[in-house]
């Protein structure tokens, strides 16, 4: 039975990398539906893209193959797996992180293969693009229907590259955490769920530290809630806490990258 | 009966925001055609998103559903509707504006709804997320056959939000009207349509006044009508009046941006 | 029998150019699957587009219909043309070079036709986007069944308009080439094929002349051979000799665009 395939890369959308990848899915399985999560993941940063695929995962259709490719590691020693999640979604890309964090929401990883049946490869490989060459004709044969043990050898689930989150540190005025992703509106997600926001019990405004910098903020529930230029804290659409600003960029306005730490104090 | 959907929206490349729509679609509507037709449109402009709504309506196919997403007002009072052209077309998306240009252009809205049902919506809702969890799984059941009236309560076309279009004023030597739109290419789209541009009878020559700066420009059917670098005042393919630079950029040459306005006088 | 249509152009993702290219084709042809290459093949550059075409060419699905759009003559008197290879895939688009080197790949163009059939076209016929008026409708058609010859008159395929790669200059220590492509991990393409890098002998190591600047280079299979920073020159994806640098950027670090000449110097 086929599977929907969503597709998720850091090959941005100026080269045919992407495009490549589509042809070559749609030469194996010209029935199967391709969903482009995105292509614009930050680049050859594993953590923000497995974030992005926890974050989309469960709006994806059930029972999908998800092809993602985050690899600066390709053509060393870093392997390519296929897995399936408790919840019955495969996943197809390199063994570096990029996958656990989903299929932690999905029920876990339940099977994991190396891909080691080359017969399934195009040829002649080659050193720099898996995602062509391996990952995306993986993913397509699966997507038609191809049982997963048949991709390779089976490896044990707890093997598996995992990434770790950065550290949630907690003081008596507040919290240090870090910034994991900034979106197009410069909107910058924290490393910190709601309900951690919650018991920190900041009230209506907290201060953020950033770097030598400090900046007010309103904790609410919305742009909406704040006047135009005003720094606000809220819990984004993924249950990640955020800093926006209303009709501007919280990225450009706090001076924020991922990995950047913030401090978030209660006022005396 | 199934409708395709065209989709458009602000949402960018870099993120999954339209991605995580085109998964919510998918596991709605598995087997309804999706067309995207841009998410570049510019940031929160709402006018921008409009116009291009209203420029590439007839090219999509009939009967499609329209989902468009540019929604600064996200979270805060304004409504979230669906319409129905004269032509028998669906709009999906904020009441802001963005598409009564568009549904002027096919026949008017002839019907509204605003968007009560919240059994279409996705659970929990989010504040500043709606495209994912009210516009695409409306528009997705829509475009599978779900009625119209299913979506939520009637509303009144006539109280709509609409967006007024800057004004053209006419000169004894020409008239003054305002960039719109400005392309990859860098051609900046006025506030001017062909007729309007012949009734001016400016003959093969015209001067451009934007702000302190005056430029020369032909009236010609093409770029290849000139000589490279040359500034050519020509009818775009959408009928609209576009300032262009063969083989360069007119946005650059004459530092124009949306919203500036643009002299155009006659020689003596 | 219906065709796979791929679809490749400059059009970028910022406007609706390449997606009203696609409402165009899904009136026309509803069941048609559309494959987009890409849109962000450089402006105006018909060699770089004509590479990435033949590039790319061989992992799209057999018996496609190639629509591709780079076209800084649209408007001019360039022809609009229908080509058949030897391998039976079809190329909708303009005359100026970009389909021939894909073509050759595929057993060289064995039909051409000029678009003169006027009813497959949309009207009224803009001047500037020839891509939505008729290419993108003469595709849809072509790849929903119609027959080649439907599209116009028969042309001498002798008579089509052929690029010529930039030519490669040998040395008694080495060889000058030309930097041909640059892609979103600022890797350089070389107008130089592996068994040419193979035949100059230059061993582990290889000085590359940029200008006035020389940089020492590692010739290895990948980026994971070297360490971080360091410049290697590989055999690409598509075995076009290639610069990288591990973790980086090979434009910057070289200051090299498509079009600079580069040197490659044996050292002694």
């Amino acid at each position: 039975m086929r599977r929907p395939l969503c597709f998720a890369s850091d090959y941005g959308h100026a080269d045919d990398f992407a495009g490549v990848c589509r042809g070559v899915i749609a030469r194996i399985a010209p029935d199967v539906r391709v969903i482009d999560v995105t292509h614009g993941l930050p680049e050859r940063n594993v953590l923000a893209g497995a974030l992005v695929l926890r974050n989309t995962l469960l709006y994806m259709p059930d029972r999908a193959v998800h092809l993602a490719v985050v690899d600066p590691g390709v053509g060393g020693p870093r392997r390519a797996v296929a897995l399936r999640s408790g919840g019955d979604r495969l996943f197809v890309g390199p063994d570096n992180g990029l996958f656990t964090l989903a299929a932690d929401r999905d029920g876990g990883v339940e099977a994991a293969h190396e891909l080691t049946n080359e017969e399934l490869w195009l040829g002649p490989l080659s050193a720099t693009f898996h995602g062509r060459d391996i990952f995306a004709p993986v993913a397509a044969r699966l997507a038609d229907g191809l049982a997963l043990d048949a991709a390779g050898s089976a490896i044990d689930p707890d093997g598996l590259t995992r990434l770790e989150l950065p550290e949630l540190r907690r003081h008596r005025d507040g919290l240090t955490t870090t910034a994991l992703l900034v979106d197009r509106f410069g909107n910058v997600a924290l490393n910190l769920r709601a309900r951690q926001l919650e018991a920190a019990k900041f009230g209506d405004t907290v201060e953020l530290v950033c770097g030598d910098e400090r900046f007010l903020a309103r904790v609410a529930r919305t742009f909406a809630s704040v006047r135009p230029s005003d720094i606000v804290v809220l819990v984004d659409s993924y249950g990640q806490v955020a800093i926006a600003v209303n009709a501007g960029s919280a990225e450009e306005v706090l001076g924020l990258e991922p990995g950047d730490e913030v401090r978030l104090r209660r006022l005396k």
